[in-house]
């Protein structure tokens, strides 16, 4: 049986993007299986005064620089800084909540980031967001869907699991064991985690 | 001639410890020649109002976890937190800043880590210090040298200079372009720059 691997992610979390473009494919290769995991990482970083670039220019700054280094590097397309912050209502993550369950998560959220850094869109405005799940072939309710209670639910308990797990930020990964890797960075750490059981 | 690569560090830095225990090696074995900066990235997260760590526990935690994780793979020394925060009047960075003047930078600073991180003990306590400095073979007057204008002048103006190359962090590498790589884990990828002399 494969080893699972959860990913934690936020849209709106600017290295998640890395994440989002690369994780698919490298856990594919390593026989692992990828768990995707929307959440509110604005809701714990709100709770745990944790603002990482708000009123913080040097390491906003410094930020953009290491993405579009790491981007060059894994081949991914990166042409300037894209609108931040973004997805206020949290609109894009409650689709993509809705799409973790129904088992259409990472054809959205690459989507919903592909216009967000190429097309330099706020994928959580709702003209965006149509636009998004058209070219996905989905149909029309589904932002209406992403509205209703029980997504709302599942998107609150998953924020509610991270803040047990002790996650904190966006992409977080989670191995069976419950050993939890922060940062795009820690992708391939988190894998071989994975892959040797160790605990 | 040989590339050189600046070290801004702080002692007081968690992740500093893997750095000052690893980057000599490193950037010896590759040929680039390693100048170690001591500034006070103190005074600027207090400017550029970053705390990493204080009202932070989950990020707190993570961040020991990481550590020990990462020290392990490299063979580093780690068993359990040291105390935090450390050097509350500077005093190890001050002798550091006298030390890099004077070619003994690396050994103390090493010692001062060790001390941290394995005896457990506070580097900047005066008892410490001199303990630190007498297993060095250094003279009794180094701390009071070190609380000298001249060496005071120099901290200070290195933190300057830190401020201007955007830094926010420790560890920092700068190369000789300006470029700019924050935290242990991004050492490799800043000799490679060196070298690639890119820019």
């Amino acid at each position: 049986m494969n080893r699972k691997l959860d990913f934690y992610f936020f849209v709106g979390s600017t290295y998640s993007y890395l994440s989002v473009a690369r994780a698919g494919a490298l856990a594919a290769a390593r026989g692992v299986q990828l768990v995707w995991c929307p959440f509110s990482v604005r809701t714990l970083m709100r709770e745990q005064n944790n603002s990482p670039f708000v009123g913080k220019p040097a390491k906003f700054a410094y930020m953009w620089r290491d993405l579009e280094r790491r981007a060059r590097r894994f081949g991914i397309p990166f042409d300037g800084a894209p609108p931040y912050p973004i997805d206020a209502l949290e609109q894009a993550n409650h689709v993509a909540t809705l799409a973790a369950g129904e088992g259409w998560c990472e054809p959205f959220v690459r989507e919903a980031y592909r216009s967000w850094f190429v097309d330099k869109l706020d994928p959580g405005s709702p003209q965006v967001l149509r636009g998004i799940l058209q070219r996905l072939g989905r149909p029309a309710d589904d932002i209406e869907r992403a509205g209703h209670d029980d997504v709302r639910n599942n998107y609150t308990a998953r924020t509610d699991r991270a803040r047990a797990l002790g996650i904190f930020g966006s992409p977080t990964w989670v191995c069976e064991d419950g050993e939890i890797f922060w940062g795009d960075d820690r992708l391939e750490d988190a894998i071989e985690w994975c892959l040797a059981g160790a605990g």
